[in-house]
């Protein structure tokens, strides 16, 4: 019923792009999630009284915005989360976009300094930097799509000046070839966000959607924290990979 | 369903929601602890600007969602039951929940054979098993509180009989234990899930809510597929750990 309010709303548009923003809302909204069947050829014609041309229209105008991938013989699946983020892995976000074939850029949206220092609560440990503390709020995106709002915060003890230098590349990279500071830990704690009124405005929302909070410490040496981070990610764009093997670390493998 | 729609419209949840949903944030972050008293009715009112009625059904949300204990004569203080799980370890349900002090429970909801088998996309690879696979969906308690939905899909050729016993228990009790399978391998992929309509009935939530989806595919032996699954985690009251180190498993570090 609301759909038909809608396909009348959106008169005027072509009839292929309403079926396909249709199914993006649908994968937006979590009802179709990544890896699920979507509505063949054969049954977008059946649903809405189209033709065949205009349904391959919608499926192609889908696949090309990366929500949806084609398997041959097997039918169309959701892609949604356009990106794959191993957790068992240190990787930045640029790398991580630029293996996933998209063009990551970042905007700064606020840096200060924090004369007291930083803590958080992370998997039931509580994690606190010394200041004063670089707190940098950026916006990255990937093929100009915005899809993750970061505050990262820098210890200005480990990188003095970086406040100073250019701060819209992979942080990791500044890191490294300007301190000299190889990772070697990072612990993080991945949580569920209502992403709505601000935090939606950034990443061109119109609905409350799903995003994953990560709450993170980076170290660069033992007990030594780099930085620390609390980034939002859009969940209808982003799953993460996990792996779990056995033995597993230093714990027992618990069954 | 309709007032999904609704809010979507309209950009924004319901205010009595956004206020639960404030408090759930200051719990999680640990700035409101387990004991610690949470605002009042009054309070909630002279904060917000709203009615007494919008205050009392975010009490009401917070309440219902055991977030919090109402004390006649006293207060309303924080229960506190969040469960974090760690997304490195090859860890059951069961012993996840005994570990964080918790007294687990199960509830199966339906049973069936799949003759044809099952297959699902994960991490972008797809995984299959062949049939009979037996697919069980149950609903896992914590203290009685309905934490996570799950549907295993185990193989019959691997488990035969498994249809035919007690299915309330760890079912990697039941793999170790009566077919001597040891698991070595879990791939997982996490995206975020909304939780409404029938979803958020078995979880007694009365608004939307994030969830977790975990699809998972479980090896007992090189590239042997034991189970698979698809499960949701309630997100207001999980959060997964995340631990990853240099070198990272068998990839190079990416920086």
């Amino acid at each position: 019923m609301s759909k038909h309010v809608r396909q009348e709303d959106e008169g005027r548009l072509p009839k292929y792009y309403s079926i396909s923003q249709d199914v993006i809302r649908l994968i937006r909204s979590g009802k179709l999630a990544p890896g699920m069947r979507i509505p063949s050829e054969n049954q977008i014609i059946e649903q809405y009284g189209v033709s065949n041309t205009t349904a391959r229209k919608a499926l192609q105008e889908l696949t090309s915005g990366r929500w949806v991938v084609k398997i041959k013989g097997k039918g169309t699946f959701v892609h949604g989360t356009g990106v794959v983020r191993s957790v068992d892995r240190i990787l930045s976000f640029t790398r991580n976009m630029t293996e996933a074939g998209f063009k990551p850029s970042t905007k700064i949206l606020h840096q200060s300094v924090l004369r007291k220092g930083y803590s958080a609560l992370i998997n039931g440990r509580r994690y606190s930097m010394d200041g004063p503390v670089l707190k940098l709020h950026r916006l990255r995106f990937a093929d100009k799509i915005p899809m993750m709002l970061e505050v990262r915060y820098i210890s200005l003890a480990l990188c003095p000046g970086i406040e100073k230098t250019a701060l819209t590349e992979s942080l990791y990279d500044i890191y490294r070839n300007k301190y000299g500071h190889e990772l070697t830990e990072i612990h993080q704690m991945l949580s569920t966000y209502m992403i709505e009124s601000e935090a939606a405005t950034f990443f061109d929302l119109h609905g409350p959607v799903c995003g994953l909070l990560v709450d993170g410490v980076t170290f660069c040496g033992r007990e030594i924290i780099l930085e620390m981070e609390k980034s939002i990610y859009r969940g209808d764009r982003y799953s993460f990979a996990v792996r779990a093997m056995y033995p597993t670390t230093d714990e027992p493998m618990a069954l």
